[in-house]
Protein backbone atom coordinates (compact mmCIF):
# COMPACT_ATOMS: atom_id res chain seq x y z
CA UNK A 1 0.00 0.00 0.00
CA UNK A 2 1.34 3.71 -0.92
CA UNK A 3 1.23 5.73 1.91
CA UNK A 4 1.31 9.40 1.38
CA UNK A 5 2.72 10.39 4.44
CA UNK A 6 5.92 8.49 3.70
CA UNK A 7 6.60 10.19 -0.02
CA UNK A 8 5.49 13.46 2.14
CA UNK A 9 8.35 13.01 4.76
CA UNK A 10 10.92 11.88 1.85
CA UNK A 11 9.95 15.15 -0.04
CA UNK A 12 9.94 17.81 3.35
CA UNK A 13 13.68 15.86 4.09
CA UNK A 14 14.82 16.37 0.19
CA UNK A 15 14.07 19.84 0.54
CA UNK A 16 15.56 20.20 3.84
CA UNK A 17 18.89 18.92 2.46
CA UNK A 18 18.85 20.62 -0.84
CA UNK A 19 18.44 24.64 0.91
CA UNK A 20 20.93 22.81 3.68
CA UNK A 21 19.38 23.49 6.84
CA UNK A 22 19.29 21.20 9.96
CA UNK A 23 16.18 19.55 11.39
CA UNK A 24 17.15 22.00 14.34
CA UNK A 25 16.58 24.92 12.66
CA UNK A 26 13.45 23.78 10.81
CA UNK A 27 12.15 22.55 13.67
CA UNK A 28 12.64 25.90 15.45
CA UNK A 29 11.52 27.70 12.64
CA UNK A 30 8.37 25.73 12.40
CA UNK A 31 7.77 26.12 16.19
CA UNK A 32 7.71 21.88 16.17
CA UNK A 33 9.28 19.64 17.86
CA UNK A 34 12.20 18.11 16.61
CA UNK A 35 11.30 14.91 17.39
CA UNK A 36 8.37 15.09 16.15
CA UNK A 37 9.45 16.48 12.72
CA UNK A 38 11.97 13.86 12.25
CA UNK A 39 9.10 11.41 12.72
CA UNK A 40 7.12 13.23 9.79
CA UNK A 41 10.37 13.23 7.92
CA UNK A 42 10.60 9.42 8.43
CA UNK A 43 6.92 8.61 7.21
CA UNK A 44 5.97 7.98 10.81
CA UNK A 45 3.82 10.18 11.90
CA UNK A 46 0.98 12.04 9.84
CA UNK A 47 1.42 15.65 9.71
CA UNK A 48 -1.35 17.58 10.17
CA UNK A 49 -2.28 20.27 7.57
CA UNK A 50 -0.94 22.71 10.24
CA UNK A 51 2.18 21.58 10.99
CA UNK A 52 2.83 20.73 7.45
CA UNK A 53 1.92 24.69 6.57
CA UNK A 54 4.69 25.39 9.32
CA UNK A 55 7.14 23.56 7.70
CA UNK A 56 6.49 24.52 4.36
CA UNK A 57 6.84 28.09 5.41
CA UNK A 58 9.98 27.59 7.59
CA UNK A 59 11.31 25.49 4.39
CA UNK A 60 10.49 28.70 2.29
CA UNK A 61 8.92 25.98 0.04
CA UNK A 62 5.15 26.28 -1.47
CA UNK A 63 2.61 23.65 -0.27
CA UNK A 64 1.63 23.47 -3.92
CA UNK A 65 5.23 22.11 -5.00
CA UNK A 66 5.63 19.45 -2.22
CA UNK A 67 2.03 18.74 -2.75
CA UNK A 68 3.06 18.02 -6.46
CA UNK A 69 6.71 16.61 -6.12
CA UNK A 70 4.61 13.81 -3.49
CA UNK A 71 1.95 13.71 -6.67
CA UNK A 72 5.01 13.20 -9.05
CA UNK A 73 6.66 10.70 -6.53
CA UNK A 74 3.77 8.34 -6.13
CA UNK A 75 3.05 8.23 -9.53
CA UNK A 76 6.30 6.58 -10.08
CA UNK A 77 5.62 4.24 -7.76
CA UNK A 78 1.82 3.17 -9.25
CA UNK A 79 3.91 3.11 -12.63
CA UNK A 80 1.93 5.67 -13.79
CA UNK A 81 3.41 7.65 -16.46
CA UNK A 82 3.10 11.39 -17.44
CA UNK A 83 3.28 10.66 -21.22
CA UNK A 84 1.91 8.16 -22.50
CA UNK A 85 5.00 5.90 -24.54
CA UNK A 86 2.59 4.90 -27.38
CA UNK A 87 0.32 6.46 -29.69
CA UNK A 88 -3.03 6.27 -29.22
CA UNK A 89 -4.72 4.43 -31.81
CA UNK A 90 -7.25 7.14 -33.22
CA UNK A 91 -4.22 9.39 -33.09
CA UNK A 92 -2.42 6.90 -35.48
CA UNK A 93 -5.70 6.47 -37.57
CA UNK A 94 -5.90 10.33 -37.98
CA UNK A 95 -2.45 10.76 -38.95
CA UNK A 96 -1.35 7.86 -40.84
CA UNK A 97 -4.58 5.95 -41.98
CA UNK A 98 -2.95 3.01 -43.37
CA UNK A 99 -1.14 2.13 -39.86
CA UNK A 100 -4.21 1.76 -38.21
CA UNK A 101 -5.87 -1.72 -37.62
CA UNK A 102 -9.55 0.16 -37.19
CA UNK B 1 -3.35 29.65 6.11
CA UNK B 2 -3.54 27.08 4.22
CA UNK B 3 -4.95 23.72 5.01
CA UNK B 4 -4.32 20.22 2.66
CA UNK B 5 -7.08 18.30 4.55
CA UNK B 6 -9.53 20.77 2.80
CA UNK B 7 -8.37 20.76 -0.54
CA UNK B 8 -7.90 16.93 -0.11
CA UNK B 9 -11.40 16.58 1.17
CA UNK B 10 -12.41 18.99 -2.10
CA UNK B 11 -10.59 16.54 -4.43
CA UNK B 12 -12.17 13.41 -2.96
CA UNK B 13 -15.84 14.95 -2.99
CA UNK B 14 -14.98 16.04 -6.42
CA UNK B 15 -14.18 12.56 -7.80
CA UNK B 16 -16.96 11.26 -6.07
CA UNK B 17 -19.84 13.06 -7.69
CA UNK B 18 -17.70 12.87 -10.98
CA UNK B 19 -18.03 9.14 -11.23
CA UNK B 20 -22.00 9.30 -9.70
CA UNK B 21 -21.12 8.05 -6.70
CA UNK B 22 -22.60 8.26 -2.87
CA UNK B 23 -20.89 9.11 -0.23
CA UNK B 24 -22.55 5.68 1.33
CA UNK B 25 -21.48 3.52 -1.59
CA UNK B 26 -17.89 4.79 -1.33
CA UNK B 27 -17.12 4.50 2.43
CA UNK B 28 -18.62 0.87 1.98
CA UNK B 29 -16.35 -0.18 -0.09
CA UNK B 30 -13.69 1.71 1.78
CA UNK B 31 -14.32 0.23 5.02
CA UNK B 32 -14.43 3.71 6.32
CA UNK B 33 -17.71 4.50 8.45
CA UNK B 34 -19.55 7.38 6.10
CA UNK B 35 -19.81 9.76 8.79
CA UNK B 36 -15.94 10.12 8.63
CA UNK B 37 -15.73 10.16 5.13
CA UNK B 38 -18.39 12.75 5.26
CA UNK B 39 -15.78 14.78 7.62
CA UNK B 40 -12.77 14.28 5.74
CA UNK B 41 -14.57 15.64 2.37
CA UNK B 42 -15.69 19.04 4.07
CA UNK B 43 -12.11 19.18 5.54
CA UNK B 44 -12.88 18.81 9.09
CA UNK B 45 -10.69 15.64 9.43
CA UNK B 46 -7.37 14.97 8.26
CA UNK B 47 -7.30 11.84 6.67
CA UNK B 48 -4.84 9.35 7.40
CA UNK B 49 -2.38 7.64 4.68
CA UNK B 50 -4.45 4.49 5.03
CA UNK B 51 -7.65 5.91 4.89
CA UNK B 52 -6.86 8.08 1.92
CA UNK B 53 -5.30 4.68 0.32
CA UNK B 54 -8.80 2.62 0.73
CA UNK B 55 -10.75 6.05 -0.59
CA UNK B 56 -8.61 6.26 -3.38
CA UNK B 57 -8.98 2.50 -4.22
CA UNK B 58 -12.54 2.88 -4.17
CA UNK B 59 -12.73 5.69 -6.57
CA UNK B 60 -10.61 4.17 -8.82
CA UNK B 61 -8.72 7.00 -8.85
CA UNK B 62 -4.49 6.89 -8.54
CA UNK B 63 -3.34 8.54 -5.44
CA UNK B 64 -0.92 10.27 -7.57
CA UNK B 65 -3.65 11.70 -9.40
CA UNK B 66 -5.15 13.13 -5.81
CA UNK B 67 -2.11 14.63 -4.89
CA UNK B 68 -1.00 16.42 -8.58
CA UNK B 69 -5.05 18.19 -8.61
CA UNK B 70 -4.40 18.77 -4.98
CA UNK B 71 -0.82 20.35 -5.99
CA UNK B 72 -2.70 22.00 -8.62
CA UNK B 73 -5.69 23.65 -6.54
CA UNK B 74 -3.48 24.81 -4.05
CA UNK B 75 -1.04 26.88 -6.51
CA UNK B 76 -3.54 28.57 -7.29
CA UNK B 77 -4.74 29.51 -3.83
CA UNK B 78 -0.94 30.62 -3.71
CA UNK B 79 -0.98 32.64 -6.78
CA UNK B 80 1.79 30.76 -8.44
CA UNK B 81 1.64 30.14 -11.93
CA UNK B 82 2.52 26.82 -13.56
CA UNK B 83 3.91 29.18 -16.50
CA UNK B 84 5.55 32.51 -15.87
CA UNK B 85 3.67 35.53 -17.94
CA UNK B 86 7.15 37.42 -18.91
CA UNK B 87 10.02 36.22 -20.75
CA UNK B 88 13.22 36.65 -18.09
CA UNK B 89 15.95 39.34 -18.50
CA UNK B 90 18.31 36.54 -19.02
CA UNK B 91 16.31 35.01 -22.07
CA UNK B 92 15.41 38.10 -23.15
CA UNK B 93 19.21 39.15 -23.62
CA UNK B 94 19.80 36.28 -25.14
CA UNK B 95 17.50 36.48 -28.05
CA UNK B 96 16.72 40.15 -28.36
CA UNK B 97 19.92 42.14 -27.58
CA UNK B 98 18.70 45.60 -27.91
CA UNK B 99 15.05 44.87 -25.89
CA UNK B 100 17.75 43.38 -22.33
CA UNK B 101 17.88 46.47 -19.92
CA UNK B 102 21.25 44.53 -18.77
Amino acid sequence: MILVRQEIGDVLRDFRLQKGRTLRQVASKASVALGYLSEVERGQKEASSEILASVAEALDVPISQIMREVGDRISVLEGIQVFPDVVPDDLVAEVEPELSLH
